[in-house]
């Protein structure tokens, strides 16, 4: 059954694998998945046949056979569960890798959201520059327990999980910041994680989409 | 095996059902499940005993054997996939309840919790007031998409799921900011998910907690 997925046609970072694309794009790399891709525009984006897809009006979307789901964290759950490769066997490590997922998307992303939110929404605002250095600790204060948890293992909890590719990829998004370096043994995760053959692979065909060739051509 | 969550000993809402391990105990009524409550004060949670269960040094948890898990998301989904009641079993109608659950918690939560913080941390920064409502139209960016599809339905995706669980939780914490009254479907949503015996249950249960008796009391 063919999988389709839903990517920018035009990524509003170039092709830097900021777009959640490239999660779901990791996810199926890793278990070894085949998939085909859909560009889309940010005008179809908001026209009714992909918002029967995606309710938001969002990508990523994955389509297989009779199945339409949107969510990265769903996505790469329902990959994770089908396929071997990114949820451990054992029932629960299994639990414990999900718990990773949901941290990542629901304990350490929103304060990264608020981030991106104030430097593109709200750059121009009169309170702009006061107010950056607040949310940045805020992210401060998910970034350190993380980090020392991160300093004694390579990965969160034993064996690199869908929990794992899920933090990585939040964590990637900080960079430009400045904020992921202060933190080394973060840095040096998010370094394991890209350092993986099927996020490579994933990185380079999401920048290829968006730059008509590899990243190193 | 004994399930034990953590609650707050002392809830910053006195009990009104904001606390997320009203969410946990939901989805233990609705499954049928017997739980134990282990109350933490806000300096325990940041203590090493907490932190080992809670690595963000927060409410709720849950043991159940061996098995230690956070993040409100994980653990409901844990309840859900092991008994019957908060998950369909046709497996595509699984993933879209899931789909949902992820929706909550990573698209229409984040918009949600920077009110909070925009209520409540920064309410005595000079921007509050002109920051305001630029917060609360990220969040009817929302509830907007949402809102029609609740129109045409009593719940998500047909029958009643871990989704609309995680979903009503979300938005219930808007009631407070006359938000969901803006869009009388959600509010028929939420008032729908509140209705249901499970979530009384759970309700006064965390009430009793916070005050001493049950809310009709
Ligand atoms: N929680 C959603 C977020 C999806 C999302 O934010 N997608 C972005 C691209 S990375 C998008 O489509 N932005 C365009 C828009 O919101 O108009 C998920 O994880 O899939
Ligand atoms: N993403 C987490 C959030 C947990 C959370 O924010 N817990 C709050 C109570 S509702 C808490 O413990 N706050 C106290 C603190 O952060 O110090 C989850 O869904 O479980």
């Amino acid at each position: 059954m063919t999988i389709t997925i839903t990517a920018f046609e035009r990524s509003p970072d170039g092709g830097r694998g900021l777009a959640r694309d490239t999660r779901v794009r990791w996810a199926l790399e890793e278990v070894g998945l085949p998939y085909e891709v859909r560009p889309v525009s940010f005008a179809a984006m908001k026209q009714p046949a992909h918002l029967a897809l995606h309710p938001f009006g969002q990508i990523p979307t994955y389509e297989e056979g009779g199945l339409a789901l949107f969510e990265t964290g769903a996505i790469v759950f329902h990959i994770a569960s089908r396929h071997e490769g990114l949820l451990p066997a054992d029932a629960d490590a299994r639990a414990r890798a999900i718990t990773w997922m949901f941290a990542a998307l629901n304990t350490v992303e929103p304060p990264i959201l608020e981030l991106v939110t104030a430097r593109i929404l709200e750059a121009d605002k009169p309170w702009s520059r006061e107010r950056l250095p607040l949310v940045e600790d805020r992210i401060r204060a998910r970034l350190r327990p993380l980090s020392a948890r991160l300093a004694k293992a390579g990965w969160l909890d034993g064996a690199f999980s869908a929990g794992d590719l899920m933090m990585v990829s939040v964590l990637l998004r900080l960079r430009a910041s400045g904020l992921l370096d202060e933190f080394p043994d973060l840095a040096a995760y998010v370094a394991r994680g890209e350092a993986r053959p099927a996020y490579r692979r994933a990185f380079e065909a999401q920048w290829a989409l968006n730059n008509g060739g590899s990243p190193s051509a």
